[in-house]
C-alpha cells in the first residue's frame, strides 16, 4: 500500500482530524489513535449504535489501532513521547495551543523527532482574530459564504446537509501531511514540518466560480436552489415516482432534451427558441415540462434520456445509492467483520489506486485493543506496562 | 516547497482535473497545462471575463504553465509522448477510454516512462454499468445521495451551490497522486501506477452520519434544513440586520446560549427544559429565541454569545467572507499580477505549510504561453519548433 510503513500517531477525536488519519490509514499507513482510558473518543457513544458498537465510529476509525493514554498524567504524556519519538506524522485537531499546553512545544516536537510531520486541523487556522473560537461544522458553512451560496431564492441560506468542512479539511490535511512526507524523502526539505487546514479556509477554498465572480465584479451570488444560475432548462424535474435532475448544459444538449420530451416545437417559439428567452420564461416553461415528465417514470426517463445524450441522473436517496450497481460495482460499500457484530457495512474508499489498492485491514479498533501491542513495539517490559495499567496510565 | 521538482503533465479542462493540477502548482510541482492550439481550456471563456481574461479560469489555473498541442495530428500526439517521457505524474479527465482511445494505452505510457503516476479524474469510475455517462456536479449531487440529505423538510432535495463534487473529487486525486509519488519514492512500489477519482466517489464518502446512519438502520435521513436533526435550540436565528448561525451541541452550552437571550427562565417550564422537549415543542421555541434576536445587530450578538461560550458565527454573504478580518489575516484573498490586467483577486490556499509554504509563483497563463519554453527544454530546436508552429501542430 502506498503508504505502508509510515507510522501515524494520531490525538484527533469527533470527524475532521479522524477522517485525516482515517484517509493515511486506508492508503497503508500504521494509525495509532490514542485516546482517554475508559471513554476515548466520544464519537464511540454517537450516531446508531448497535450491541454497543457505534456505526459511526465504525466509518471512520477502520483500519487504525487504538491506545489508551492519561494525557493528565506526565507519565501518560511521557509514553506519548515515545510513541512520538518513533512516529512519521503526528495529527492532533485541538484548538490552537493545546498541545503547547501539554507540553509539546514545536522545539520539543523536533528534539524528540526531527522527522516529524505534524499536521493540525482546526477550525479557523492558528492565527487571526478567531483562533481562539470554537468551531463547528455548521458554524464554519454559515461564515464561510457556502451557505450563502445555496438555498432557494427565496429562502434561508442553506447548509448542505453532511458536515462537509470536517471532511474537506481532514482531506486537505491528509494532502498536506504526503507532500510534507514526500519532500522530507525527496530531500526538499531536512525533516518534518508542521502544517494545518481548518474548516474555513476549506469550504472558502470550494466557492469556485461564485468567489471568481464576486472577486471580479464585486457583486454578490444570488442563489438560484437547484436552477442554474445562467442556463434553462436544467436542475430538477418531476416523474411520476420521484425527481430527476437534468443538466443540459449546452444548446444541442437542451435540444436533445426537449426532443426526448417530444416538446421539441417550443424551440420555434419566440419565447423559448434561445437561452435568454427560456430564461425569462422560466417560470412557464417549468410546469411544461414537469407535465412532460410527470407522465413516465423516473426510470424511464433516465433511459430516454440518457439514450439521447442527454446528461441527467435520479435523485437518489440512500437506499437507492447502497443499492444501486454503479455504486457496489466501484466497491463503495464494505462489509467490516467486527468480531461479535457480524459484518458492519460502512462507505468503500474513494481514491482508487491500482498498483497499490486501498483495502480493509482490519476493523476499527475497540478501545485500548492495541495498547499492550503498541507500547510492546516502543520496548515497554510487560511488568512495566502492567505497573503503567495499574497507576491508571494507560 | 514540498512538491518541487516533480513535473505534471496536465490533460486537463473545466474543473475537476484542473483542480487537481492547481493544488499540485501551489503545492510546488511544475504542472505543464496542455491546451488546443486556438481555443485552450473552455473555461478561458467562462464566468465574469474583464479585458478578455477569465477570473475564475485565473483562480483554477494560477501557478501552471501553458504549451498548445494539437493532440488530433500524429505530430502532436508524438509531442505529448515527449512529454509524458520526462514527467512524474499524467493527470487526465476525460471520459473513460478517451486517453486510450488516443493511443496512450497503458502499456505504452509505462513504455514511455515506468516511473510514470497516472491519476484520471472522472464522473462515476472506470468500471460500471455507467463508465460512459457524463458527469456533471449537479448530476453527481443527485445521484450520490448528497442533494438528498440538504433541504426543508418540506422542500426539494437541495444541491450545494458550489461544484463541490468537482472540487472534492480533484482533492482526492491529488492525496492519490501524492501518495502514489511517496510510494514510488520510499520503493514500496517499482514504479508509477494508475488511480482514479471520481465525482460521484467522492460525495458518497462524504456522507458522514447519514450513511453510517442508514447502513445500520435501512432508515432514510429526514432533511432537516438548517436545523439540527437531534438537538434544540440550533441553527439559524434573525438578527436585526441579519442571520446567525448557533450550535449550542450541548446542555451546557444551550443554557448559557438561553441565559445570554434572557431566556433562561424557560428551563424551568417542562416544554423546555430537556432537549426532547424542546424538539417537540420547537415551533413554539424558534418564534421566542427569533423575538429576541431581532432585537439586536448580528454583531451584537456575535460578541455577546462568544462571550458567553455559545459557538455561533454571522452567516456571511461573500462580501463579508472577504473583508473579514480572520479570512484576511490567513491570506485567503491573494492578488495575482496578471500583466495588462492589473491585481486579479483570487483564493488563497488552504493548506498551510509552515516549513515549505505554497505560494504564487505566477499567475494563470495566456493560451501558449511557454510552449516554446517547455519545447526546448524537451531539446527541440528553434527551427523544429517553428516547423511544428507553421504545420499547425502547436
Amino acid at each position: 500500500m502506498p503508504l505502508s510503513g509510515i507510522r501515524v500517531v494520531d490525538l484527533t477525536r469527533i470527524l475532521a482530524g479522524p477522517f485525516c488519519t482515517q484517509l493515511l490509514a486506508d492508503l497503508g499507513a500504521e494509525v495509532v489513535k490514542v485516546e482517554a482510558p475508559g471513554q476515548g473518543d466520544p464519537v464511540r457513544g454517537q450516531g446508531v449504535i448497535r450491541n454497543g458498537l457505534s456505526w459511526y465510529f465504525a466509518q471512520f476509525n477502520r483500519n487504525k489501532k487504538s491506545i489508551t493514554i492519561d494525557l493528565y498524567k506526565d507519565e501518560g504524556r511521557a509514553v506519548l513521547a515515545d510513541l512520538i519519538s518513533r512516529a512519521d506524522v503526528l495529527v492532533e485537531n485541538y484548538r490552537p495551543g493545546v498541545l503547547e499546553k501539554m507540553g509539546f512545544f514545536q522545539a520539543r516536537l523536533r528534539e524528540l523527532n526531527p522527522g516529524l510531520v505534524v499536521a493540525s486541523v482546526n477550525g479557523f487556522g492558528s492565527t487571526g482574530p478567531y483562533v481562539d473560537r470554537p468551531a463547528f461544522d455548521f458554524i464554519a458553512q454559515a461564515m464561510s459564504g457556502f451557505m450563502s451560496t445555496s438555498g432557494e431564492p427565496d429562502g434561508e441560506p442553506m447548509r448542505a446537509g453532511p458536515p462537509i468542512s470536517d471532511l474537506i479539511a481532514g482531506l486537505y490535511a491528509a494532502l498536506g501531511a504526503a507532500s510534507a512526507l514526500l519532500a522530507r524523502e525527496r530531500g526538499t526539505t531536512s525533516g518534518g514540518q508542521r502544517l494545518e487546514a481548518s474548516l474555513m479556509n476549506g469550504l472558502i477554498s470550494m466557492l469556485a466560480y461564485a468567489s471568481a465572480s464576486y472577486l471580479a465584479t464585486g457583486e454578490l451570488p444570488e442563489r438560484t436552489g437547484n436552477d442554474h444560475p445562467v442556463v434553462y432548462p436544467y436542475g430538477l424535474f418531476h416523474a411520476s415516482d420521484g425527481e430527476i435532475a437534468v443538466a443540459p448544459s449546452t444548446e444541442v444538449m437542451v435540444r436533445r432534451f426537449l426532443g426526448a420530451l417530444e416538446l421539441s416545437r417550443l424551440l420555434d417559439e419566440p419565447d423559448f427558441a434561445t437561452n435568454q428567452a427560456r430564461m425569462d420564461n422560466r417560470e412557464r416553461l417549468k410546469p411544461l415540462i414537469n407535465e412532460k415528465t410527470r407522465a413516465r417514470t423516473v426510470e424511464a426517463w433516465i433511459e430516454r434520456l440518457n439514450g439521447a445524450g442527454v446528461p441527467c441522473g435520479r435523485v437518489m436517496n440512500l437506499a437507492e445509492v447502497f443499492s444501486d450497481p454503479q455504486v457496489l460495482a466501484q466497491d463503495m460499500v464494505l462489509e467490516a467483520d467486527h468480531p461479535g457484530h457480524g459484518p458492519v457495512r460502512i462507505t468503500g474508499f474513494p481514491i482508487k489506486l491500482f498498483g497499490t489498492p486501498a483495502r480493509l485491514r482490519h476493523p476499527a479498533p475497540r478501545l485500548g485493543e492495541h495498547t499492550d501491542e503498541i507500547l510492546q513495539t516502543l520496548g515497554y517490559s510487560p511488568d512495566r506496562i502492567a505497573a503503567l495499567r495499574e497507576r491508571g496510565v494507560i
